[in-house]
């Protein structure tokens, strides 16, 4: 832990819950912030809004527990782009378990729900794999990545600084370049560094923002429009060592209209902390 | 399509959704059929009980519509494990689109929500992928797999002969039957063909069930107690063509008492068809 700061992590401060007006409701304010492209809130980050919720509803009536709770497997539905500004989260705790409980969340703005999501909440060991692993992506230093990333933006649609740019420092891969510039390699696959910019440390719940930072993978197959995630899925593993994350985002399979697109995300040990797979519409050519 | 039959079956037979007495709930009839360890109905099934109430719920008070619309994603949560015989399905249509539907509906026993999922409904094409392939899973042929999955199972916790083997045909790849006679590869990788008993075609409603159809690929590396899944993501890619499905599931991380696996689904000419992420509660050792 860091020593506390007067001034909160803007991460922090912009996914605060306060008790609402009705039983297991969170009032939110959805920050300017953490908007990509069309003033939208990024979607990571209403994940981590969200999450927050579930555990706020999980703590609400629990009993006293020694071990510290996080979501550690979260389905997102995306139903309408929330804007930013207040919004409601209604919580309904489906289950209370002793290994997990399981949340259910809605996000609501004039009263429609706009992303509807089912959070388990567990405790996260802090001990390596008991079986398997995930290698870690290889990539270059997180300062190379850094200085090649400063260039070229201006080709990506709608990704010409966008607000998040600002709360989130994303080193990418000079390998992966090529569709800043506006030509894509076709390999369909991102790498990068990623750290907050005001220096905030990696947590369970940061690292639900982190599963969907980036942009669409498929930036790498063709620079289409937008790439509405319909229904992402996010697994938290362990927790964070300090340092920057680094992540993979790769487009599987385009039929159809869609693709499924997965992230894994290592901390600065190489231990896998956090994988996410997502289904999103997609329009080619 | 093949000839109507006088007696349907029995995957139709067992996902069959009346009305329900209220508005977007639906009545259904869990089937011993489809159970698997001490009775409880088997995953998959369930969530193609849920997306056959997904499709009724989107078609009621729908305009008439030229696509045939299908389960294109869906994700679960497995709250608790509910019983064969009567249940209920309440539905909410949380959006309905021209390109895509989305649905929430829960399972219900004694008013307690046992399942709870969010289903994308839209139309799948029936064409070769734009982008992208994940290269099928290679394993000896149906019959040369069938006969070596007659052996063993006795040494299987809880699977010495499930009803469910009487619905679903399962043909493993001799190479990862070590786990039947109790002693795991450590692989964590099952491999198997698919076909349903009663010779019912592979549509994209039954790849619900075919996505969990398979014991927990950790058994490949641990004959542990049974592997309960709190939450399953399931993405259905095409159109199955006729024949048996050959599906590869593989568990990639155990770590805090949770395990991450992957299915991924084929159809007889090799396409890709289905995919599915899971976590899992496991207790090793």
């Amino acid at each position: 832990m860091e020593p506390t700061r007067d001034v909160p992590h803007l991460f922090d401060d912009a996914t605060t819950v306060h008790p609402g007006s009705a039983d297991g409701t969170w009032d939110v304010e959805l920050r300017d912030e953490f908007t990509i492209v069309n003033g939208h809130p990024n979607g990571g980050y209403l994940l981590a809004v969200l999450g927050r919720s579930a555990l706020a509803a999980v703590a609400a009536g629990a009993p006293a527990d020694d071990r510290e709770r996080h979501v550690v497997a979260a389905t997102a539905t995306y139903v309408s782009p929330p804007t930013t500004g207040p919004a409601v989260v209604r919580t309904d705790v489906l289950r209370r378990g002793r290994t997990a409980s399981q949340v259910r969340a809605a996000l609501v703005q004039d009263d429609r729900v706009t992303v509807d999501v089912v959070m388990t909440v567990a405790a996260l060991a802090d001990e390596p794999a008991a079986w398997g692993s995930v290698p870690p992506v290889e990539l270059p230093d997180e300062a190379t990545c850094r200085a090649d990333s400063r260039t070229g933006r201006s080709a990506l649609p709608g990704f010409d600084e966008p607000p998040l740019a600002k709360v989130l420092r994303v080193s990418f891969d000079p390998g992966v370049l090529s569709f800043l510039s506006g030509e894509p390699s076709g390999q369909g696959e991102l790498r990068a560094w990623l750290s907050l910019a005001d220096g905030r440390a990696w947590d369970p719940l940061s690292l639900l923002f982190a599963v969907d930072a980036l942009p669409p993978a498929t930036f790498e197959v063709a620079l289409t429009g937008w790439v509405p995630t319909l229904s992402l899925t996010a697994y938290i593993r362990a927790l964070p060592a300090p340092g920057p994350l680094r992540v993979r985002f790769r487009a599987n399979v385009i039929a159809g209209g869609f693709v499924d697109e997965t992230a894994d995300v290592w901390d600065s040990t190489g231990r896998l902390v956090a994988q996410s797979t997502q289904m999103a519409a997609i329009r080619l050519g």
